[in-house]
């Protein structure tokens, strides 16, 4: 049994620890907030607490470091794991900079450690579904990828709505799609004078005709999570909130013929929308089994430390391009580096 | 009685012909297609049909022309439409180049006749609701505007998608919002080569905090027309695809406070949601009664020559934003003028 | 070409008027309201209008005719064209006693005129394929069919809201189950001292195990047309308000399996959701082509005076348990005629 | 502190066990099931456990027990821990029938114990706000009450789905409704012979003109909750699977004025919608806090033993009438009581 640290217990902690107390042994808990370590304790008296997360990385029984902190402090806490030795299972986003999650990569590949970042909607039932709908050549040639992640959400001081939401967005592109983003343009705006932007809109440009876009947003009075996925044979409406039919699988689409004038035809096709039924497992529990399947059997993770790199040079780029209002930030580093 | 011509009847001309039938007398109508006019003559026995709308021009019976042409013929019609001295409804959007459309406000000030453009969504009881809650104070500073603007939708080989929908958008915020915009930042594709695009993503940048973002979509499997217009202190979803309920306000959003270590705090307001009664008038009704009224008393249109040329504008900044991928287009000129 | 003359056009008159003038000639409309009338001669010049709709029984021209009258009249007026040897094709429910059309069905045979009745959704692309689901045994037994009609509609003073809502899902359970009905509990009330009741529940009892409800009312702030079908293998549901997906087919329901103490075991299915592309023809124009075609091959019409009938006789017992709040009544004499 | 025992762990026992060990101590649990004890054990290991639910009643530093148990098995409990001295809080339905109902009334009242039965849905903000809505005249007087409550559920062998489902309707009405039901019809059918109904349909009648309508079913392919409430003033959509607008007040309804005539006129009024904010705490939280009050205070439960034979009456009267196909049954020994 694989015995697990987990550092952060805050928003997201609270489930993390569950599953892994589910699923192997959860040695201790560190947080900063004393009051907080006291009521966890109640549910987990077995569970060691601490207020110093250091204290983790000295224990021997634990070989795995799971970190749900701001993050703006996931590359200290990460590299420290990793010097002493630990697995690291990272919550999203990886680092602050692509130097910080090269870093990471490296020492973790040195050390032969696990180094894996939380994209949780990459095991859910519904992107599995959506991925084995692309990959599979369903779909056809994917045209468009277009996402609206908004809701009444916590403004937060340290990172922009991008780094926040637009992440999982990212997360789910890395692991559907078969090419990658060349370019970005963005957009945004703070509504708060020095904070950071609370509303923003992204275009990814790739290789191919086709284009991503993600729409995301603290201040919307209504919750949305639609992402539309527009193939040349069929296309995908993912709807995380719908409670049972998340994805729906059109068969619409547009028809092409030359005319006699040798100009095109462009026609529509209407046929059936399916369902298909989805696989409802907690998609954390089964990321923390293949966190703890990857340190049993030294296999790469599917959302590994390069992932995480890839999805912060976009965040970055995002970033910059933001600041200058669309201008047009080229992915040439990662390309050289995938 | 003012005497009416319907230049084009297409899609869009069998709505105008209804409309104005029942308002006044339609005179003339003309299209190029023969078949077509037959059809109509059928339930038009009155109206005289022609394939010259150049007819129409010399029939002095006729005060005043609504054109429902392709766009790119809109221009060289209307000109000759009030050069012959008639009175002029052009479709959205008025012209294809700003040039054109100071050529037409200009004649038509010249001669002292009525140019209106048609933006049917302005004389809408939702939008026209809407304008009501933004200008009444009753909102709050307008914080954002967007729209998804989306569905399978007819390929146009001579305007691409912002032409043909986000001028809705377009106009409505020229009706409801306090600000103009002064630049915009657009990026989109095609998916068809050689063909203009059939997607694309608009921001407009005010002066203010404000922001603005039009999402239109020729190839989406679903069709949506869903507005969201932020608010300092009430907030708006439109929806126009709401059988009853298209205009729900919502007492939500941000509430400020400084802590005590001089952080700004950002609180949640949740509170009742609301959807007014609309008039559920046909907005086309409304317009064409307006235009006719306009005609008899000199009032200028809400929905002017001026206003057309604004839209024009945005729409060629943007598609030059386009072109570019995102690269920012001031709209000083616009300013100036207005 | 069929002449057809047409008695009465208020709610429903029109759309006769327009789909049978496409299709074939409308020689005469007669209507107690001369204002109506003088409306319908401007979008209809060449036809001929009356007051008295014996004029239509009179002219030769006229071999069939469409009668959209209030209730009440039905049996008089379809009894006086059949006797002038007319085909007829009235509108539902076919009259107000199931004597009534008895007398009629014997009339129409006795002259070998056609008799059918306009159930309008019997002709719709979604009844039609639900019809093919039931009949390819694709969703195995019907258990139940369950439908809720209601909405802010106009109080009828002649009669209560099944004979005006609940009559369309009898057609539909006419048309597309296997089984018919043999006994009917039924309840309701009036708001309004006197007048009819304005919501009403039936409960219609069928041999096999299966049953059918039907939830109708005048009185409902929101708009509902959504019916349930649960089959052994699958299960729809029909919602007549979704823009595109009416039909939506369910691979979900109940496994039955015995376990060791003898005891039924109930398991559950949850499979894919689809929803089949629909026929959108305008269900009119198909049943007006329909009544023609019959008229033209002496083929009975799908929902013929017999169909007519059988929804009366139910209507009937449903009043009577409704007036006995909920006593069953028995359809016997019904089943001896089927 | 109030020592609180429950009896039952199994579907809605931990949610019981969860709140009560929030408020207050509990000092054992008693499960049949050891499996499940042990598991429980591992969350709550302060928590006694123990197969025998008699030890509960015997344990002095219990003086509240919480039933969650099978129906058929309440009485027994509750009965033994009543005479055992303990205050009682009851899943819903009290009892399987109404003399059981009576005696625990009566033993509770003899030896002044608290008997309080588990009506969940009275604790929610959304039927609070209601109840608030009908008391305080502003939708007029009610004239339907009509619910919807399916979605493919557990079939039980020992109750049917009235017992089941319904029960939770007849607690909402018995709540908000300013009058009681005189005499119920129902309808149903089991479609696994030898099995309990799994579908029904309640009708009961009130003494004003008012009518209310529950469906109840455990094999719909969808899962619906909305309920209707018809006010002469305004009406309510309560739709409970809402993310946040669950209760929606339509100023909608008729009007009635005399025509010249002496014929009533039914006009329409259609006016906005509105949509308040709800208190979204936990209904279980709020509860047991009210079961705990009620101890210490004295105070008589909002659902008190009273209300729950109320309901036990129309749930015995509903079986009686389903078994008779729809034959009206009396409320009569019920009015008596109220």
């Amino acid at each position: 049994m694989i015995g697990v640290g987990l550092i952060g217990c805050g928003y997201w902690g609270p489930n993390l620890l569950r599953n892994f107390s589910d699923l192997t042994e959860v040695v201790a808990v560190a947080d900063l907030k004393e009051e907080r370590l006291k009521h966890i304790s109640g549910r987990y008296p077995a569970v060691k607490m601490t207020t110093d997360y250091e204290d983790l990385l000295h224990d021997d029984r634990i070989e795995a470091v799971v970190i749900a902190t701001p993050v703006n402090s996931h590359f200290e806490i990460a590299l420290g794991a990793l010097q002493a030795g630990k697995h690291v299972f990272v919550e999203k986003p990886l680092t602050t900079s692509s130097k910080h999650a090269e870093i990471l990569i490296n020492e973790a590949e040195r050390r032969n450690r696990v180094l894996m970042v939380d994209h949780t909607f990459v095991y859910t039932g519904a992107v599995r579904k959506i991925r084995e709908l692309v990959q599979s050549g369903e779909m056809g040639d994917v045209l468009y990828y277009d996402s609206v992640r908004i809701n009444l959400g916590l403004f937060q001081h340290d990172v922009n709505v991008i780094w926040d939401l637009a992440v999982h967005d990212l997360a789910i592109m890395d692991y559907i799609l078969p090419h990658r983003p060349c370019a970005v343009s963005a957009t945004g705006c703070s509504h708060l004078q020095g904070e950071p932007e609370n509303i923003a809109y992204l275009t990814l440009f790739f290789e191919d005709l086709s284009i991503a876009h993600v729409h995301v947003n603290w201040l919307s009075p209504v919750k949305i999570r639609r992402t539309l996925i527009g193939g040349s044979k069929k296309m995908v409406v993912y709807d995380d909130l719908e409670p049972s039919e998340k994805v729906k699988v059109y068969d619409k689409g547009i028809t092409l013929s030359e005319d006699t004038r040798y100009r095109l035809q462009v026609g529509y096709r209407a046929g059936d929308m399916w369902a298909p039924q989805l696989d409802n497992s907690e998609a954390l529990r089964t990321e923390a089994q293949h966190f703890l399947w990857c340190i049993q059997t030294g296999e790469q993770p599917l959302t590994d430390g390069h992932a995480g790199l890839r999805l912060v040079r976009i965040l970055e780029a995002a970033s910059e391009s933001i600041n200058d209002r669309g201008k047009l930030v080229e992915l040439e580093a990662w390309r050289l580096a995938a």
